[in-house]
């Protein structure tokens, strides 16, 4: 840890999130332009979100495997809107074992065409279907302003690739897994996303339809965290994806695709950091309990490691640390935990030994207000309740901070002046003019149009005219 | 599944595999040449593997972490036997969203080199060492004769990269990482591996000393399984990873680094499977147990469903599957598991029913040899020990055929004919010029010198010179 003081949230919220990061030991730049490393720390939690939502997938039915790295290039030309979206962002292996390459191969930045390939291969007849894979794997896209977790050239997600008899079908799907990942957000992370579809400006490239969820940042900008694709029958007419249906006639597969991404790190940063530096949500942090022993000699040591001991093994079933650095003082490791996010602090002196208890500090209350003596009996039942604690009051400050900066203009001299600072949610007619003038004016896009709407008839936030749905309007990372 | 017959595996060996993974669906080959995608059950075996590991090297306390992809070229050059290692093997990215790119990138072949630039800016003092870190990840070398599993342009793995502060504490990992590869391959994977050093001339491109764990397939010949090196200094220095001693004084650290991939699928395959198809070890099998329910018609199927779905609920701590799949016969399900190599079935028909038990199939005994009657009291537990006994037998089998296939040849008469159908362990004086001759004229290489040795001194199998080890001979994968 630094010596330094962390750039403050509310003043640099750009510095504070880079410095952040490099200082918790999260992620480093790579000698690569636009790579990152994530460090072990920040892989933990990428390892935690990976846990959480593969057991999601698995419960839905879903199987994991691994698709190649290299694409053909002439696959990506088979979709026409594809290639246009992801085009310009390839990175492109032209030489292999000393050789120059017959057919260039792209490095994959996303793999609905090597699959659709497969698919095609592997499905012949109804009785095949479902087709219902995931993979989690790095994928490459060139990008010119990268971001660490946010945009950087690589990066880690998960691709869910699903084959279907019907539209029906695939548009379930695609709605089931929307709901796994706001199910997922909310929950486990403690965001608060705002699910809906996006509108056909910023839908995914060779897509029918793309639904997303949308997160609000601390500095009220949105950030996609999530997004699943009805593909209808584009890739499978460009793959010739067909199955053999119960009365033997060739059909065409409508196909899905699903993704979320090591951004949602960047997510959980963004969304519940402090001055202190990182707030990791209980469910996903790597440590969720660090324990400070405190002593002044040899002596007092002698007293209180065994006691930190023996509450280390009443909480086996939680994720902890024992801090016993002894080279740092307590309060030393005070800041460095905070910084670093952890959710709950344990701090045992001989005053705690004798009174069979311990002091615990909420890394979300800062301060003695945050303060509680839990009693050595039952201490598992103590931190497992405040880390529920913690984990619901983040969520609940979320949800209170999106609220208070989401608004409802109805005109578009209110709209252009509530998107410099938070979203607005205001009726749209649906026209891709409006759409594209506010944001060529404001620099707001259309982050989704909700699937529940409020209902009724309004008139656009834009041109005035009809509306019969609201979307929200907001900048976005 | 496929209704043409598996080549027989003592026929053709090699055909055998190639079809044995394509109809069990582990894997299938990509439009890339070389590159393979790797199925659902096959990633299934790859993720208990990774499982099993994982949680080895994390209670060995090793981190994860992610490095990147790519690798300036120019990194490569710094380190000169790495270099002439791997340049004939690389991948190599020119253009990047739409440019040509000014350094060349390497698509990893292996991360020592990246990960030696970071660590060298991450590690300043004694206080920051030893560094334990792992990464699970795709690399790329580019082969000319390639083979699902053993030999593929994109393979994935596990690369351990450690640093310390002594020679000693280096040699200390690299060996405590050998065993603990040892120890996998043996009690999990039912693989008796044979640990023991690399030559010089075997071993990794830029080590100070390599040890391997070398396994025999079904075949007779060598495939090495798992690798762990000592770099000695040669990366610290290439890459200048210091550290401030407690006298503050800068030194070189020492570095390791060790493998396993999914070769290890490979050799699972090679080492268990037979003209049936697959056996997996019950330990590491995505499916341990498949039941086939039995019945001629609606009325004896209500009457088994039921009393299958009662097992396969008391079966819960087991990886269990119900083939209901109506449209096939059960001895057409039987084949097509045991091609698949599921370890135990449960055949339940209404006769299991009244007599309150199930009929349990071991996969590694055929016919009715390999049949029991299990109660349904307590089948938890006659399951598991099932299980354990499939396990143990599959691991001693392999052992009889291992040390059946060693021949201790004292000449080089003997030691030709030996290798061409089996192993050799004879005496090595130590010379390149012996250990040349015999892969010049047999094919055979020395696969590793055991650490443990027999005692004594013998002459060289090939020179007649005085020799005090005696080394493994054979030919490899």
């Amino acid at each position: 840890m630094s010596e330094e003081k962390l750039p403050k949230r509310s003043e640099n919220f750009s510095e504070w999130y880079n410095q952040v990061i490099l200082r918790a030991e999260m992620a480093d730049y790579s000698p690569v332009r636009g790579c990152m490393v994530v460090r072990p720390y920040g892989w933990a939690l990428w390892e935690n979100i990976q846990k959480s939502l593969d057991a999601r997938f698995k419960a839905t039915g879903h199987v994991n495997a691994a698709f190649p790295l290299f694409i053909p290039m002439s696959f990506l030309e088979k979709e026409k809107e594809h290639v246009e979206g992801f085009s310009p962002e390839l990175a492109v292996v032209t030489h292999g074992g000393g050789q120059q390459l017959e057919e260039p191969l792209v490095v994959r930045p996303t793999s609905e065409t090597i699959i659709g390939h497969m698919y095609a291969k592997w499905i012949k007849s109804y009785r095949d279907l479902p087709v219902l894979i995931n993979q989690w794997a790095n994928v490459v896209r060139w990008e010119m302003r990268t971001r660490l977790f946010l945009r950087t050239l690589e990066f880690y997600w998960q691709e869910g690739h699903t084959a279907h008899a019907t539209h029906a079908e695939a548009e379930e799907e695609t709605l089931k897994i929307l709901d796994l990942y706001t199910d997922f957000a909310i929950n486990d992370a403690a965001i608060p996303v705002l699910p809906g579809q996006k509108t056909d400006k910023e839908k995914f490239a060779g897509a029918l339809r793309s639904y997303t969820i949308e997160a609000m940042m601390g500095d009220t900008r949105a950030l996609q965290s999530g997004t699943s694709h009805n593909l209808g029958q584009n890739f499978a007419k460009a793959f010739d994806i067909r199955y053999l249906d119960q009365t033997n006639q060739l059909q065409h597969c409508w196909t899905t695709s699903w993704g979320v991404s090591t951004r949602l790190i960047g997510a959980i940063i963004m969304t519940h950091g402090d001055d202190q530096g990182l707030l990791l949500p209980p469910k996903l942090a790597p440590i969720q309990v660090v324990i400070v022993p405190i002593y002044r000699n040899d002596e007092q040591r002698a007293l209180v490691m065994p006691y930190v001991e023996q509450v280390r093994q009443q909480l086996s079933a939680f994720r902890v640390q024992v801090d016993d650095r002894q080279e740092l003082t307590p309060g030393f490791k005070y800041n460095d935990w905070e910084l670093r996010g952890v959710p709950l602090r344990l701090e045992i002196g001989s005053k705690d030994v004798e009174k069979h208890s311990v002091m615990a500090a909420r890394r979300d209350i800062p301060g003695k207000e945050g303060k509680t003596i839990l009693p050595m009996d039952n201490i598992a039942t103590g931190v497992g309740d405040l880390l529920q604690t913690i984990q619901d009051a983040l969520l609940e400050r979320a949800r209170v901070f999106r609220d208070a900066n989401i608004h409802q203009p109805n005109d578009y001299l209110a709209l252009q002046e509530v998107v410099q600072n938070g979203w607005a949610f205001s009726w749209w007619c649906g026209s891709r003019e409006c759409e594209d003038k506010i944001q060529e004016e404001t620099k707001a896009t259309i982050r989704c149009v909700p699937l529940e709407q409020p209902g009724g008839e309004g008139q656009c936030v834009c041109c005035g005219k009809p509306a019969s749905k609201k979307a929200y309007f907001a900048r976005a990372y």
